[in-house]
C-alpha cells in the first residue's frame, strides 16, 4: 500500500464483506449503504493520497449502532475505518483494504455541558464550529483550532492542534475522557470528569492520536476555557526570518499570554494578498493574538511584543482590538491553504508538518527553503511558530508522477532534517498511511512497542488497517 | 498480597533470584547489594502499607546498568521494582514478590538544559529540589510540586501533581519524552524535544503513570516555565465550606492566573497552628498564590479574588507579596502532613486522594466529613481545590487492626462517593497495591484494556508485580 495510487480495492465484496453487509442491513437497516457516491465520498481525505473506497458506509446514530458494526466486523473479519469530517491530511480515512467506513457525523449531539466545571460531553460527530455555536453566551470556549471544521471525534483521534496550541494545548491536554467501542464491540470509558487522575494507565491519551486503529471513539468529554475578557491581534514584518523566530522565543520566555503566534513567508503572503485582497508586505511575518483580563492588559502585552520585535528587526507593527479587524486578519490566515491552491488551478496540496525545538526553527526553515528552490511547484509556508511547528504547502499537480516524486523527496529531506534537530516528523497531522516510514525513523524501537499494543488490542488488524503501524 | 501485613517474602532466595544476584555481582560489582539495612530501606514508601523487602537492591549509575539488570531479570525470571525517593503513598515500591529493587538515586545528573527552548533532560534520580537549584538564575522553573522531594523519575512514573497543577498541569502535561528500559532490556525513547507531536501512539503518556509496571524510566525530558515576574499569596477564611468552593469556581471561571488554590479544614489548621506556631482561624480556609507579569497585575488579581470571596462569605482576607511572608504561608501548608502526624505521636498517615468535578467538591467533602465524625482517629483535610482533588489524612496507629479496618471502610465509602460524582479514586497518588480494587470499580472494562497492554509489554509480569494491574 502506498502513496502513489496502488491503493487497493481487492477485497471488495469478498464473501466475508458481503456477509457483514447483509447482516448489518438486517440489523441496522438504512444505517448502512453501498451507494456509489457515498462510497466515493468516503474514499479520501483532503490530501494528495490516491482514493480508496470502502465497500459500504455506515452512519451510526448512537454508540449501540457502532457496537453492532464492530461485532459484525469481528464475526466476519471485516476491516472498519472510522470517518469524521474527512479533513485529514495523511490518508487516515482511505479504505486501503476495503471494508466498512464508519461515518460518525450523524452522532452530533451535545450531550451535557457544565458551566461550573467548564466541561462538555459531545458525540464524536459534533464539529468544531457546531460546538463553538453551542457555547455562545456561556462565557466558555473550546480553543483547539486545526483550521478545518473537523469533528471533535476526528480531532481526538488524530491528536489535532493548530493555531492556539501555544497557549491552550492540543487535544491531548483538552480531552478529559472518551467513550470508545473496542474491536470486539466492548464499550469502555477511558476516564471520568475529574480534572486529573492517576488511576492506572492513561487510556485517554492512548486513544487520543490512535487514528482509529485501536477502537472507535463515540463520545468525547472536553475541558473548556473562559472566553478572554480582552483580545488583541497584531502583525509584524521582519527583514530576516531569524529575527521573527528570535521574537517568538523572547515572547514565550517572558511568559506573555499570547494565544497565537503564526509565522508566514513571502510566498504565502503573496498567495494570501491575491486571494484575500490584502496587501501584506512580502517578507517573513508574524501574526499574533493576545488574550487578557482587560483591554489595558492586552495593550501592555502588544506594546511589549512590539518592542521585543523592534529590537530584532521587526517593523510595520500594527495591532487591532476591534473584532472586525481581528477577523479580517485571522480570516486571511485561515484561508492560507485555499489561497495557495488558487495560485495554480487544479492543484492539490501536499502539506508537510515537522515540529522542532524553537531554537532550531529558523535554521530548519532556512535550510528547507533552500531545498524548495529546486521544487517544480510553488511552495508556501505557514507555521505555528510558538510550538516550532511549520507547514510547507507543496502546490502540485496530483496527476504528475514527477511532481509527486519531487514532493516526496523534499518531504523526506525535511523529515530527516527535523529528526536530526530532535524534532518530530508530524506535529499535528498524524501518521495515517503517509508517514509510516517516518514513524519508524523517528521512534525506532518505540514502533515495536506501538505494534505490541496494536496486536494486544486489535489482534486481527481490523481497525483502520494500513495506518500508523501495521501487523 | 494486600493491605494488612501479609506482604510476602516467600520468594527470598529462590534459585532464580540467587542466580540473578550472583550474575549481577559479577557483571556490575558493587552496583548490587544484599545489605539488610538497605533492603529494609527499600521495603516501603511513606504510607501505612506493611513493608516488603526486596532480595537485593541495585544502584545503577547509568542506563546501561539498568539494561544489564533487566537482562538478568529476563534471563532468570526475577521481579524488579523501580525505586526513587520512596515517598509514594500507595505501596508502589514494596517488593511484594521479592526480587530486585532498582534504586535510581545514583543517576542524578542534569544532562542538558536549553533556556531558549525552556526544556531540560535529567536522569531519573534527580530530585525536585535538586532540579530547582540547578534552574536558579536561569529565569526558568519546573513547577510540578507534590510536596515531597521526590525524584523526577518517580514523579513521572506516578503521574505526580500537587499544589500548582491548577495552573501548570501534572507530570502528564510537563513531560516531553522519556528514556525507558523495557522488560527485555531494550532501550526506547518515547518522544523528541518537539513541543507537540502526533507521531503514533502516545508512549510518553503511557509510561507516565505506569508506576514501574511496564518499564524502568531512566531519563526524563521536561518542559520548563518562566519564573513569574510577580508573585502574591493570600489567605481567606470562610464560615461555610460551600462559600470557599464557590469562590474557587468563580476564580477559575474568570480565567484568573491563579497558580495555587489550596483548601484546608479547621482540624488541619489546628494541627498547623500547633506545629508551625501560626494562628489561622479554625474554619474552612483558602490559600492562594497568584503569578503575573508585574506587581500591579497580581495586585489586581488579589483584589478581584478578595471581592469574589467576600460575596461568598469569605473574610479576614490577607495578602502578601513579600517572599518571607509567602514562604511562611506555603511552609505551613507544605508541613500539613507532619503537622497532622504530630497530633498523635507514633502515628502514620493514611491519605485519601479522590478528585471530583469542582461543582461536586463541597458536597463530597461535607458528606465525607460527616462520615469522619465516627472515625476512631483524628482526620485532617487539605485539598487542591482548583482541581477538585482533596486528601483526608487519617492519623492512625499503624499497629491497630481496628483503626486500619475503620480507615479502609471510610476510604472505600469515599471512593464510592467520588465515583458516583463522576470523579476518580486517585487524583495524584496512583494505584500501587492499595487502589487496585478501586481501579476496577472506576474503569470496569478499561482495566481489561490495561491488562492487555501489561501482558503485551511485560508478559512474564516481572515489572513491579502486584501493582496497578496483575496478570
Amino acid at each position: 500500500m502506498g502513496v502513489f495510487g496502488e491503493a487497493s480495492e481487492m477485497s471488495r465484496h469478498t464473501n466475508e464483506i458481503a456477509a457483514a453487509i447483509a447482516h448489518l442491513k438486517v440489523a441496522l437497516g438504512p444505517v448502512i449503504t453501498e451507494n456509489a457516491t457515498l462510497r466515493e465520498n468516503h474514499s479520501h481525505g483532503e490530501s494528495y493520497h490516491a482514493p480508496a473506497a470502502p465497500d459500504a458506509v455506515c452512519f451510526p446514530r448512537m454508540t449501540e449502532d457502532v457496537v453492532e458494526i464492530m461485532r459484525a466486523s469481528a464475526t466476519f473479519g471485516v476491516p472498519v475505518i472510522p470517518f469524521g469530517a474527512g479533513s485529514s491530511l495523511e490518508g487516515h480515512v482511505h479504505a486501503l483494504r476495503g471494508g466498512l467506513s464508519i461515518d460518525l457525523t450523524q452522532m452530533n449531539k451535545i450531550l451535557r455541558l457544565s458551566q461550573e466545571d467548564m466541561d462538555v460531553t459531545v458525540e464524536a460527530g459534533v464539529t468544531r464550529l457546531q460546538l463553538g455555536k453551542a457555547l455562545r453566551n456561556t462565557g466558555l470556549m473550546f480553543p483547539v483550532d486545526p483550521g478545518a471544521d473537523a469533528t471533535i471525534g476526528g480531532m481526538a483521534a488524530t491528536r489535532a492542534s493548530g493555531t492556539t496550541t501555544v497557549r491552550y494545548g492540543t487535544m491531548r491536554e483538552n480531552v478529559l475522557a472518551l467513550k470508545v467501542v473496542l474491536p470486539d464491540g466492548t464499550v469502555t470509558t477511558t476516564g471520568t470528569r475529574a480534572r486529573k487522575s492517576s488511576a492506572g494507565y492513561d487510556l485517554t491519551r492512548l486513544f487520543v492520536g490512535s487514528e482509529g486503529t485501536l477502537g472507535v471513539i463515540t463520545e468525547v468529554t472536553l475541558r473548556l476555557h473562559p472566553v478572554p475578557e480582552a483580545v488583541a491581534a497584531a502583525v509584524c514584518t521582519f527583514d530576516l526570518l531569524q529575527g521573527a523566530v528570535d521574537t517568538v522565543i523572547a515572547v514565550i520566555q517572558l511568559g506573555l499570554r499570547v494565544a497565537r503566534i503564526e509565522l508566514l513567508d513571502a510566498q504565502q503572503l503573496d498567495a494570501i494578498n491575491k486571494y484575500s485582497k490584502t496587501n501584506y508586505p512580502l517578507a517573513p511575518t508574524l501574526f499574533f493574538e493576545f488574550h487578557g483580563d482587560h483591554d489595558r492588559h492586552v495593550a501592555e502585552q502588544a506594546e511589549t511584543v512590539q518592542s521585543l520585535a523592534a529590537e530584532r528587526g521587526g517593523h510595520g507593527f500594527e495591532w487591532a482590538t476591534k473584532l472586525e479587524e481581528r477577523d479580517r486578519l485571522w480570516h486571511a490566515r485561515h484561508n492560507a491553504l485555499y489561497a495557495s491552491l488558487a495560485l495554480r488551478p487544479g492543484s492539490r496540496a501536499w502539506t508537510t508538518d515537522v515540529c522542532v525545538p524553537i531554537s532550531r526553527l529558523a535554521e530548519c526553515i532556512i535550510a528547507t527553503a533552500e531545498d524548495n528552490k529546486k521544487a517544480p511547484f510553488p511552495v508556501c509556508m505557514v507555521g505555528h511558530a510558538g510550538d516550532g511547528n511549520f507547514h510547507m504547502l507543496y502546490v502540485l499537480d496530483p496527476n504528475s508522477a514527477s511532481e509527486l516524486e519531487a514532493a516526496k523527496r523534499l518531504n523526506d529531506r525535511l523529515v530527516d532534517r527535523a529528526l536530526t534537530m530532535d524534532g518530530t516528523c508530524t506535529g499535528e497531522h498524524g501518521v495515517g498511511s503517509g508517514k509510516m516510514a517516518s514513524l519508524v525513523k523517528e521512534h525506532g524501537t518505540g514502533v515495536d512497542v506501538m505494534r505490541a499494543i496494536k496486536r494486544a488490542l486489535d489482534p486481527d488488524n481490523r481497525m483502520n488497517p494500513g495506518k500508523v503501524v501495521d501487523l
